[in-house]
């Protein structure tokens, strides 16, 4: 054989330079998140900035680490968008907790692809605790077992997947293309759905003229009527509604859709019933709030987003099912590679989707769970629920701005509507835009009934009341000199 | 408002004790990783032992962060399987480096969810050079975009989608049931094809019906002959090919598929031909090894994981494409509060695919080319060939063992056939089992021509030729005692 194969080993970088390059790292991560606030919350750089700082292709050889870490400072950091900065109040303000950083270190560490029970016993065991004990915080029957994965969109796709299997036309083995026999299966949303669901439906091979998007009331909440409406004129084609799917907390508005009146359609129907509470769910644990979820515990499947408003780093979505069997039987399948001794006793992840490898996700959420305790979950939400409603109020007194939607949890959709200015959606979008550039702050926006409509979300681990005063001094300076 | 506003902040932990215990983790972390040889490979935990041994519920109040620290060595090092430990020789054998779990670090930290090139523009700029570099070192043609998944399973599914796009029969828009018009959409690979491909079937709607799988010669690689004969077959039924998916380093034996001659015949059907190089993808960087790939330059899409053989932690998979406008055209959804300014000059990472947000996993595999540079790369992977083939050849001398397969990266597939054993698929199931709850290697199997056959994988950054001559003890001394 070749000689260099008694050349010493090549190796890893040795336990002494772990330690003394981690612990730079670890002080450095400990003053950027000091220092954040005085850091923009919107990255500053322009498009292709960091393209231009950087060679066209990979270095010969290996560089020193140092040289590595010093362009972290230069090139990395200014391009970052600092979702931890309090003053992030778009989209959905989520914020990871160092606690999960901490919990992350370790499994990036371990490696584990937890395929497997063999490949990593611990993953899977403590994502069944983790999640169990998840679902006595947020009040759910013993019959939901969950199952961790990266997003809500890919937890909704399984859920979707599991009710068309339900369905029973045996579209996994026979699939839908080249049949005659196969009847239009349709999905049921209200007009307000996240786009992961469009995107479940297109991946899925039922099609955007799958999704029947019903009507919401002026609390932008479903109809139960219209849906009810809807199935039967579907059923009545000849379709076959597999599944509806209210949201409670939806992206646009935070609205409930009422998940009980729902519920009883579905069970008329036989039809699947999957939850989105991806924003929400988190606030399920808060038990003021609790009523905003009842009668998701009819539900077949309900997703909900630790890393959203649960202070765990992303990703780490989780699907709960009211049979887990449903997932397996449309997911399992066991090449011979894959088998093991162990596999009726134990729970193999692989099992319930499209993914194999998965990361050892539950060790953040564990490490939140025990460091906040149940009551620090709650008094962080409530907290900023509170601050939702505090900054409403501060809107709805002012005569230059107004309300658009009811705040049920921590989302506040107003916009500015000083007197004397024709074009608000201009007005509004020149205000967002301006206090976005300077990177005091980050809101977004969405429309409703065809209004410009700005979005204010409190999530933020760090965030307090004087980061929303800095909003909100920001909006009426900018009312005063646009 | 409640007056509980103005108390101080809930926030998240001070910055002197995230330096605190930042320091015990990185110190924890490198002493896991210096004693990594005297841990077992496998954890030697029973089922459920975890379980046992936690709390049925989460804890009211928050813990000490010490506590957890306490039971992270109590609870979660014992039930680890360690696939960082030089002898894990399973599966495929991957690690991850120590430069990758500081890259993570700094990912988690930033908590960036990388839909939008306003949310993440470092994660969107970065992925797209550090892609173009290892595009580069693979010898890829300059057409070829890539964009970062989690798993090859969700690259692949993505592939195909793409595909199915492609074959315009609108499935975007119109789905695949309730449609007469629709055809058969067919997809072709191996008999030896990884499971993944499967579940992209089963997901997509078009059902484990539409997969054929090609007949392999006694080199386990696809025969170009059977495929188009199958191909032209499935046209005369009148059904519609739609990808072909050759696979450069198969699961069960790293088996090479003729490229070159499979494109030939995508080519004259116009069929999508995507290459799975998810485990030997990137041998292509060794110039002796590239010669396996001839032919791949001709795709519409590869996948390869970076973090499979690129010392990238988990999840990092590359999926390249000819076209990544194909993959837009089949995903790209933009709702009202995902709208941006920049939208129209800037990449955001939402349009290619199902998943919004999108972790930072870029940063890693920048800091791992960097760090080894391209040289040391191509010498830690051409290790791993030479470790493989001369482990190949203490079988190949020997009169106890045989191999099973050729070796072309850095699998080895063979079993034990001492004379005098009857049944060899039992004999070498136990020797398999026993090596493997010993916790002094893991190695997994497969079955070749009905063979139980076992699969010796060489992948690890630590591993050395002791580390094998240990294995091959191992061996050695099974066929002698059972």
């Amino acid at each position: 054989m070749d000689a260099k194969l008694d050349t010493p080993p090549l190796g890893d970088i040795p336990a002494e330079d772990f330690r003394r390059f981690g612990h730079q790292i670890v002080d450095r991560i400990a003053d950027y998140l000091d220092e954040i606030e005085s850091l923009p919350v919107l990255s500053q750089v322009e498009p292709n900035w960091l393209k231009g700082e950087l060679p066209e292709s990979a270095p010969e050889s290996g560089e020193d680490f140092a040289d590595v870490l010093a362009d972290v400072d230069k090139l990395i950091f200014p391009a970052v968008t600092n979702w931890n900065h309090p003053n992030f109040h778009g989209l959905f303000s989520t914020s990871g907790s160092s606690i999960g950083v901490f919990a992350d270190m370790f499994a990036t560490a371990f490696d584990m692809k937890a395929m497997l029970w063999r490949t990593s016993p611990v993953s899977t065991e403590l994502e069944d605790v983790s999640l169990d004990w998840l679902r006595q915080m947020m009040g759910l029957p013993e019959a939901f077992e969950g199952i961790i994965y990266d997003t809500a969109s890919v937890s909704t796709m399984h859920a979707i997947a599991a009710a068309r299997e339900r369905a029973g036309l045996d579209v996994r083995n026979l699939g839908m293309s080249g049949r005659n026999d196969l009847p239009l299966m349709t999905v049921y949303t209200s007009e307000h759905v996240h786009s992961s669901i469009d995107k479940s439906c297109i991946t899925l091979g039922l099609g955007t003229r799958s999704l029947r998007k019903i009507a919401v009331n002026e609390r932008f909440e479903m109809i139960p009527e219209a849906l009810a409406e809807a199935i039967e004129k579907d059923i009545e084609a000849g379709h076959v509604p597999i599944c509806v799917i209210p949201t409670v907390g939806t992206t646009s508005t935070s609205s409930v859709d009422p998940v009980d009146a729902i519920a009883d359609i579905c069970e008329k129907h036989g039809i699947w019933l999957h939850v989105d509470a991806a924003y929400a769910g988190s606030a399920a644990i808060v038990p003021e709030m609790r009523h905003y979820f009842q009668g998701w515990e009819r539900a077949d499947s309900i997703v909900t987003n630790p890393h959203k408003w649960l202070f765990t780093p992303f990703d780490l979505s989780v699907l709960y099912c009211r049979d887990l069997g449903d997932l397996k039987k449309a997911f399992s399948l066991v090449p011979e590679y894959l088998k093991t001794s162990e596999e009726p006793t134990v729970k193999n992840g692989m099992d319930y989707g499209i993914q194999l490898g998965r990361r050892f996700r539950a060790l953040k959420l564990w490490f939140v769970i025990r460091y906040f305790g149940r009551e620090g979950l709650i008094d962080r939400i409530r907290g900023h629920c509170r601050l939702a409603q505090l900054f409403a109020s501060w809107v709805e007194e002012s005569p230059n701005f107004e309300l658009l939607a009811p705040v049920p949890f921590a989302l506040v959709c107003f916009r500015a509507c000083p007197a004397g200015v024709d074009d608000l959606d201009a007005f509004n979008e020149r205000i967002m835009n301006e206090i976005n550039a300077s990177g005091d702050a980050y809101i977004s926006h969405t429309k409703l009934n065809g209004k410009f409509t700005l979005r204010l979300s409190v999530g933020g681990v760090r965030v307090e009341e004087r980061h929303l005063k800095k909003v909100w001094d920001l909006l009426n300076s900018k009312v005063k000199t646009l």
